[in-house]
């Protein structure tokens, strides 16, 4: 049998990090999902409701690429309290030929934060004007400052907001954000001020109520919506997918007819169930078309596939593997 | 963060064997399925048809123990023309409390051969009659063998025939058991000449197509068939369920009305699609009747079960670390 790589987060952070690579590596993960022949299985989720618990499963075998991973997500969400962090997990990587275990990537969820916040500046690369300025940032959470991270790699980004229901952790990301990317950063009184004369929104919160309003929205406007990957979150209100001059991209249309803003648009009854939508991978081969015009407004809605586990555990598996580092074991 | 404990396939050799403890072990969690509060969600199941192959990941939450393993198990059918055994795999283990990774269990489903093994002996031990010596086996695989020698250790077995399509196969089998167990074995001429005379039938195997027919079946004999745990796979005749002189019982009636040996008896319309029967769990714990009398045919429908995943992964960590085995990785 051959030996199983066993990989630190520190060996993966040094191998794998939020750059343009990183961005092109997801990018051809959603051009594959889009191409056929990608198996990417409903998501398996356990909730452990006595301890505030949930686990994602999330896989995906994609034809070209030699291996696949599984990936597990566990959050438990009153772990700050004992001073452990909410999210967490490994990603498994396999032979897509053999099925043998190759590597065991201990990333504590680094790799999965790698390549949600990649996807994010996949879809605003497609989506937003490509003279897109300013940003709006929902949420001070890790995502918020690696979403807004992974926009300015792709947008000659001038200046943002930054809101948060907590005042306090609003006012330390904007300041760590102003500092990592070296423009004004301020946070906002509000979510209607945050986005008020934005070019590109970021919504990157676990909100079950709509934290966006329809009517905020202008012509010309980004929405990337991320932080909707399960049934119960809700960020974006169901009214912006109603509005004419809004053109809506999904991550996996069958992912986010059930888990992201389009699941709670149709529940509203403004998006009939079976509505047809493009997808962000046939926005990259150009099958569908991006922003249409200046004037449109567009929305990601991104639940986080699979594919993008095994493009971001491939890449990594084989930089460590180029740089030596993790520890073979013979099992 | 805590440490990982990283266990290779020796050492949880070492640690765990097929004895009255891990049936025991493994009877606990079909009492614990039964008891509420067990949240074991849908398998996930990955298809990689250019590859012959397929992946199940099993978890599930037991209220009462501390882990929950998830389990990713393999199985690519052109692996042997590789010299590469077909089933694989590992065991990861995470904390009920936190959702923190506690141990990686490199077992390459040698706990899976174990709790599988074991369940047929908690279900030939509920439902056998008690005196049952004689053993029919039909398949030639590691199953087949685990499969008796789980058996013998709950029942005063003095003989046992074993049939398999690959009639060098089915010899081969039956003379290493023969040997491991100290009983004659002999290979069987047909599946209906096997099952002949005996009180407790094993089965085994992958089948497409059922093996052993209704009216083969004899009063008083009881059927393990645990080869079923996907929708094509079905050994026994669905008119099996339909004599009035059988009882069934499932591992858990969820998967067996979709994977099992029920689901074929339901497709073909010998069971009605909602009808009840009992699990294993309740037959343990005593809310549901075993064997009711000797005349009686049992049957018990095994496709294997999170609980038991979490279970074996549970008492296999708890000797490792008590053995000072593994190694421990800081992440």
């Amino acid at each position: 049998m051959p030996a199983v790589r066993i990989v630190t987060e520190a060996d993966l952070r040094a191998a794998v990090a939020l750059d343009l690579d990183a961005v092109a590596c997801v990018e051809r993960a959603f051009a594959a999902l889009t191409g056929g022949g990608v198996v990417m299985p409903p998501i398996l989720r356990l909730d452990i409701a006595e301890a505030n618990g949930e686990v994602d499963v999330k896989t995906a075998y994609v034809p070209g690429i030699d291996s696949f991973a599984i990936k597990i997500s566990p959050g438990f969400f009153d772990n700050p309290k004992l001073g452990l962090p909410s999210v967490n997990g490994l990603m498994t990587l396999f032979s897509a030929k053999t099925g043998l275990l190759e590597a065991v990537l201990l990333d504590n969820g680094y790799l999965t934060d790698v390549r949600t916040a990649a996807a994010g500046a996949v879809a605003a690369k497609l989506l937003a004007r490509p003279d897109a300025r300013r940003a709006a940032v929902i949420g001070a959470g890790l995502q918020a400052r690696l979403q807004l991270e992974a926009l300015a790699l792709v947008c000659p980004l001038e200046s943002a907001a930054v809101w948060a229901r907590d005042a306090g952790k609003a006012a330390a990301c904007a300041s760590d954000l102003s500092e990592r990317l070296g423009i004004p950063i301020s946070p906002a009184p509000s979510a209607e001020v945050a986005v008020e004369g934005t070019d590109v929104i970021l919504l990157t919160t676990p909100s079950p109520e709509p934290l966006v309003k329809a009517d905020w929205l202008r012509p010309g406007q980004h929405v990337t919506a991320m932080g909707s990957d399960a049934e119960h979150k809700n960020e974006l209100d169901p009214a912006v997918l109603a509005r004419p001059d809004v053109d809506y991209v999904a991550d996996s249309l069958a992912q986010t007819r059930r888990l992201g803003e389009l699941h709670h648009a149709i529940a509203a009854g403004v998006v009939a169930a079976d509505a047809s939508f493009p997808e962000l991978g046939a926005v990259v081969t150009g099958a569908a078309p991006g922003r249409a015009s200046p004037d449109r407004i567009t929305v990601a809605d991104l639940t986080g596939t699979g594919v993008q586990d095994t493009a971001i555990a491939t890449l990594a598996l084989s930089r460590v593997t180029r740089a030596g580092a993790g520890s073979a074991f013979e099992t």
